[in-house]
């Protein structure tokens, strides 16, 4: 049974699309060469489209309505976010034995060394792996500590497997260790990640996120009440 | 002296231009309200702006023309690009008593729990100024290690400062220590930093990028090279 709540399916398959399509831009944006002109017509296209989305707007505390702050749905999230350009989007799925998994293959968008996946990319795709393993667990937290170890560099274009899962709790405090490997050799980790997760004080909850509303004005704090994470893909 | 390379300005002009319009898109799209009719014909204007800069691409493996992996000038860089959408970007400047500094402002695209920076954000920035600050002492490596600390969260919408300073070497290890800050609370870091850095030896440095040109198909491994840092940021 999820707990998650209803949605407009038009809006989310029209901001999914929006999505794609801009993340297709991103794509096609740092591998083209045309000249100069181009470019311009190019980036005139972009402010037409820029000036058509800005025409209704939401305040920044106010979450979008396609948002479930309690199940965890976050359409604009720069990782996991269907309608955010920056996320590859990576799906989170919750394992039969524990622990989350997830995969995707990164494009040049994404690169640091030439050919290879930027070290911090790494970093943020884990550290929101990591807090999907802590709440697939029932305990959703804030990043309190985040470190990877670089066994090897993490090549672009290709399928990659991403998986994280609890190894420690106490009090409100999740300790979580995941890896990165090349899909088609999921044995040898090319980046070790740990992270320690933190549920905040109700105090602390009060001071970060008092102002924080859905798009109905309700007050709407991140979800220390979801209990089911296959929320964490709506598809799982 | 900069040991930079030459590069056309009219195409500097016109990438960064457009890493601009594509940025101010990003940020449109995660705070529209339009409906999925206004959604859909966005997401058709972005696909005509995709085609127009497919017309002509370069091969994963050929650097951009605007790059120069010797001074590491990289446009599409994910955290300094200033063709990259993703980017915010980040301009690192070296300072006169060592180390690395930048300024940003980082916006909804950026937001992890609501109304603050996602933690892998600062995650990614952190290993691209630690990254930054190991070059600017002549040492350019990859990441080795990343290690955060999130002793508060940072908020979106408000000017930050990020810093980073080599704090011991041994033979091809660079460790380094950064601080992610408000600007208005400089001496309080919200997120504290630290990477190890290592230039891989030759036979890696064959193994990982043997396979890389710049534009005119020359050979154009990632710089240990360089010797002079300032390129870090062409204005500075």
């Amino acid at each position: 049974m999820s707990t998650e709540s209803p949605y407009d399916p038009e809006l989310m398959a029209a901001v999914t699309d929006l999505g794609d399509a801009l993340r297709e831009l991103l794509g096609a944006s740092v591998r083209t060469t045309v000249g100069a002109g181009e470019l311009a017509a190019a980036a005139a296209g972009a402010r037409a489209v820029s000036a058509r989305l800005a025409a209704s707007t939401r305040h920044r505390d106010q979450l979008p309505s396609l948002d479930d702050p309690v199940a965890f749905r976050r359409v604009y999230s720069p990782v996991t976010g269907v309608g955010s350009a920056i996320a590859p989007p990576l799906r989170i799925r919750r394992e039969r034995a524990g622990g989350v998994v997830a995969e995707a293959t990164l494009g040049s968008q994404y690169e640091g060394p030439p050919g290879f996946l930027h070290g911090g990319v790494s970093g943020l795709l884990m550290d929101q792996l990591l807090g999907a393993a802590a709440m697939s667990a029932d305990r959703w937290g804030m990043t309190a500590h985040l470190e990877l170890d670089y066994r090897a560099p993490v090549p672009l274009d290709t399928p990659l497997l991403f998986r994280a899962g609890v190894s420690a709790t106490s009090g409100r405090r999740t300790t979580i260790a995941g890896t990165i490997a090349r899909a088609d050799r999921a044995d040898r980790a090319l980046v070790e990640a740990r992270g320690e997760f933190v549920t905040p004080r109700d105090e602390l909850m009060d001071s970060y996120f008092g102002s924080i509303t859905d798009a109905a004005g309700r007050h709407a704090p991140p979800g220390r009440g979801a209990t089911d994470a296959t929320a964490l893909d709506p598809d799982a």
